[in-house]
């Protein structure tokens, strides 16, 4: 199944998309959340099944919101494409990588992006993101982690190079928090709808081709980052992990980094596109995401 | 004022201590979070003046929980202290140095920590903690940021070393995020009643004195933190933002890391000493914190 959050920021609506129709989640949910996801996705199914659920109309003309809540945390993998860590100047880790982003940063798949004032190396990550669905503590084995992921996003690990690797003491999450710095959707796709284990993830600047890798080029996959992960911490549902970009970015020195007025379009196969107007900081003020 | 969280894990009772007296915040509050910070220690203070706040009784028999609620993020500085960057074998940095844990490591002062499974290097570390009490975005200058910082507490920053610094491909998060890891309190003491900018830091050991440095040796100092870190991210109330630690942990090489059955106490001058026992990890569960 295919969530979605729809509508102004804030006021998102909460809907499932099936058989090409949009349906109303409200009088089951606020919104896609942690809580939502521990029985909540059974249920909609129980309730497409009885067609109990009412149609959302004029969904197309609302715009597209994270397709998930604020997470308590999103939890960063890097360096797991060893082409991308080449450019990078790195060699492949050895051990999984971790960082994080504030989940303030959590923003539309489409709303524009203010570049931060004094920003020069804004630069674009497409990845697969992956939301935890049950509480995942010291799992056995990989094998069961993928019982633990509720389903898979689109997401924009968007960095500021500057920030994160030359005024950073080397731990990279100062260059990962700017506001807006997480473009989460459209859809949360559930496990039962897709295989992670081989989806291309392309991205764009200006129409021009950057990234375009497949997610079977990873180091660590999905089960082993839920399962390592597990070890260290205990994840939540809701929790959103990104498993780290590809090669293709600006930060190898081949492209621009971003500039005002860019045009930025990120894609993982079966998850949806996202298109981002890069814009200038022009009013001081607080941004909260939804 | 002195705010503190008493009573059984997830059903804390927020309360306020004046002239040794335990005032009982349930009528204004369920929790001391980011909301109550915008506006409620106001709140608080007239209430007292007029004698319209109800006594708790029986407080000493309470559990002392984190004085505030799980922040959105936890946000640490590293290496904020010359000596103990030179006992971790670093320079001192350049550039403030951050990291995160999971929010939902948060514990309260003096209950006990599991040694994580595998962990043979778990580490103490004494912090002057603070919680933002407004929005910080792009503040204009370090003079500004006391008005965003709520009050002061006392953190035991707890740290598996192997997983920070050598299963960690060199970011930290990996070992600061196991259940437990974050100690906070006894109490929030709010920012009129104390000054923060040389309070002595110390911890214990089985009794035995390791840390013992003052906040002056800090290297960016409070003010310093809020505006830079609002450089780079929105914080938001309620964010708890750990300033780092002095020299004197384990990892120096000088101590044993923490030991099943071993009592760690570590104490801000004013903000309050917790007491901790280490026990072994009996029983597999997800243990979430408050």
């Amino acid at each position: 199944m295919k969530y979605a959050q729809l509508g102004t920021r804030g006021s998102e609506i909460p809907v499932v998309m099936h058989d090409g129709k949009v349906y109303d989640l409200r009088s089951i949910t606020d919104q896609i959340d942690g809580v939502f996801l521990q029985g909540g996705i059974e249920t909609v199914a129980d309730l497409l099944a009885a067609d109990e659920l009412p149609l959302l109309h004029g969904a197309d003309s609302l715009r597209v919101g994270s397709p998930i809540a604020r997470p308590s945390a999103i939890i960063c993998i890097g360096m797991n494409y060893a082409a991308h860590a080449a450019e990078a100047g790195s060699a492949p880790p050895e051990h999984m990588v971790i960082f994080n982003k504030h989940p303030n940063t959590l923003s539309g798949p489409n709303d524009d992006v203010v570049i931060p004032p004094g920003s020069v190396k804004t630069d674009w990550e497409v990845e697969l993101g992956l939301v935890v669905g049950k509480p995942a503590s010291r799992l056995a084995s990989p094998e069961v982690s993928l019982d633990h992921i509720a389903g898979f996003v689109t997401v924009n690990d968007l960095s500021e190079r500057a920030w994160q690797l030359e005024l950073s003491g080397a731990q990279w999450g100062k260059g990962k928090s700017a506001p807006g710095f997480a473009p989460v959707g459209p859809w949360l796709v559930t496990t039962d709808c897709i295989d992670a284990s081989n989806l291309r993830l392309r991205s764009w600047v200006n129409g021009e081709p950057r990234q375009d890798s497949k997610t079977s080029d990873m180091i660590f996959d999905p089960s082993h980052i839920v399962w390592e992960l597990s070890q260290y911490m205990n994840l939540e549902p809701g929790d959103l992990i990104l498993t780290g970009t590809p090669e293709g970015v600006a930060l190898s020195g081949k492209f621009a980094f971003i500039q005002d007025g860019d045009v930025v379009e990120i894609e993982v196969e079966g998850l949806g596109k996202q298109k981002q107007m890069y814009v200038p900081f022009t009013t001081k003020g607080v941004e909260y995401a939804v």
